[in-house]
């Protein structure tokens, strides 16, 4: 079993759901420490974030990763254990294989052999991974980029390794990434009972056209190279338990993803429009989780495509596509940011997995990546 | 204080949580035995049922009634404790006051009173009683009639002590109810990441249009003296908690009161007509809770037409509305039903309560339309 492998499973085994870190970053500071960088536990709330140099003076290049993971779901639904990586047919299982303790690993084992081989290298590199990048992501990159904002710290370049590739390793560049809003929806109705539905008013009735339309809606067709302004309702939850009483409130959570042909604050206001319309006694928490970033043609991209290329076989696509991630708190820094990571098909699934032979070239495609950066 | 007022008392310090009975039939039991009844305690799983009748041959009459109450809620929300009876201002206090430990009590009195009036009366009286109406209603009266259907007992006339009245004893007689019929839809999309919608299946959104339009139906104007059909989604649940995780599934709780003009199978035929004409890919169990039922003009409904404008002043409504009762069980033995009791405007709420004014008319109320079916 490779290095790679065995580190992969030894963090999935960790069962590290956000803002549980369950001591996956003590385990890789232990790591880092030894190979000669400097280690800071950056703990805010009950987030833990790591931040790890080696080298300085010069550009900075950052690995930037999480060891949190999303809530696996029923046990039952899983083939196996979705803390006890298992490798069949050449996947490894597990939650969090793909996204994204798998390329944490890798980038441990590149950032160790990129030192061991060049102790000398010009400019500095760095490893930053935080506990809730799947969650609030309050406490996390974005309360280390204010810190990092206060120290003058300078940061040129980050690659993520967020599970970016879509049918094989490398075929997938991400450049951009959309905005993320997210919001608390309460409505309001009257409880009572099923049988004088005249005495009460049902918010689940009131609220479904109002949540239809605003699901149904086609809010952009999309902009330059950024996927559509998607609306997708997370969470829905109403009712006593009973099947007799008709409910006093309605809580849903839904979330946006939006290129930059929005701001936040415009989509705030189309939404309440619509909720308005249909007359609804609401109340409406927005969080915005970041605005749209995007990465122009330069140095990093261009050595990234490269190195991808020749790990894949062809030049990849390089997208703004897919969800948000730490990226989005990195980007205001002033670093150009990329993501490059394995296969995403089954992340946030049950039955998550990585390809071994993937995963296995990993290390390999970052250490060439910060070696055209910084040697 | 007066005998029914003492007997209301005793039995709302029994706390008779469904389906705990908590000695209530017992106390009954044992003052109808010294009256010449024949008692018999049926037990359905943790359910207490008394069944005690007088006479033989001829025309059966049955007073239905319940001994379980609905939990009381945090005691400090109430004025009093709820099982420690308190009269204030001539209002008796207390859990079950009026729904219906009441009625209970005037049942006893005036079966003790008719007999020993009329001991050679003609037919047969009963009395029967459950300690599981207010909750599943599975192991009650439904196990209780079952029972009568095998043995070939004949009920001819049923009177149910449910608080019908609404602003005055005696303004409203009760003589049908809708039927109740409740489903549990599961509908299934593919669980995802909200930021790649379209490498899943939002079932939120995929069920929001059936729900919208099963919701907006009108199923009936209205039946005869029936109110409409109605239908009410009382929970519905979908989401992990995360903000980013698109759902794989939906659990809906959906309740249908309908009135004659409808069987429960039809209404299931309607409703899955409405999911698959939404592509939905769902599953549903339908409880069918009870078939509606209606207690034509007769000798029964003339009489109690006639007992109550006697004792209220005034000819009652005569009415269909409301929830479900008991009555629902009884009804398909062939009997002819109507429900007759105390004001409900506290039922189910915090200072439950009854006018001692109307308690101590009840028995007497209860005892001329016996003597009228009987003698």
């Amino acid at each position: 079993m490779s290095e790679v492998v065995n580190l992969t499973k030894e963090l999935v085994t960790r069962p590290s759901i956000t803002t549980d870190d369950a001591g996956c970053q003590e385990l890789i500071a232990q790591r880092l420490r030894r190979a000669g960088f400097h280690c800071e536990h950056l703990r805010f709330g009950d987030v833990d974030n790591l931040w790890a140099t080696h080298g300085d003076g010069g550009p900075t290049l950052v690995l930037l990763g999480h060891t949190d993971v999303v809530p696996p779901g029923p046990r039952e639904a899983w083939a196996s254990d979705p803390f006890v990586p298992e490798i069949r047919d050449g996947l490894l299982y597990g939650r969090g294989a793909a996204d994204m303790k798998g390329s944490v690993a890798a980038f441990v084992i590149a950032l160790e052999r990129f030192v061991a081989a060049h102790p000398g290298h010009s400019g500095r590199v760095g490893l930053l991974l935080t506990s809730d990048e799947e969650g609030d992501a309050i406490d996390g990159v974005r309360k280390v980029a204010d810190l990092f904002r206060e120290r003058g710290e300078r940061i040129d370049w980050c690659v993520t390794g967020e599970p970016s590739s879509t049918a094989k390793l490398g075929d997938l560049l991400r450049v951009g990434r959309r905005g993320t809003l997210s919001a608390t929806l309460t409505v309001r109705g009257i409880q009572g009972h099923v049988a004088y539905p005249e005495k009460a008013r049902n918010p689940i009735h009131q609220a479904m056209p109002a949540l239809a339309e605003l699901a149904a809606r086609r809010w952009d067709d999309g902009y330059e190279t950024f996927p559509p302004t998607s609306l997708q309702i997370s969470n829905i939850n109403a009712g006593t338990g009973a099947n007799n009483v008709i409910p006093g409130e309605l809580r849903v959570l839904f979330n946006l993803r939006f290129n930059p042909n929005w701001r936040a604050v415009q989509l705030e206001q189309e939404c309440e429009a619509v909720l308005r319309a249909h007359g609804l006694d609401y109340e409406v928490h927005w969080h915005r989780g970041g605005e749209p970033f995007h990465t122009p043609e330069g140095l990093l991209r261009a050595n990234a495509r490269e190195v991808l290329a020749k790990f894949s076989g062809a030049a990849p696509v390089e997208s703004t596509g897919g969800g948000t991630s730490d990226a989005r708190f990195i980007a205001p820094l002033g670093a150009q940011c990329i993501e490059i990571g394995p296969v995403n098909a089954s992340i946030h699934k049950v039955d998550e997995h990585v390809a071994v032979a993937d995963l296995e070239l990993l290390p390999e495609l970052y250490l060439e990546l910060i070696e055209r950066m910084l040697v």
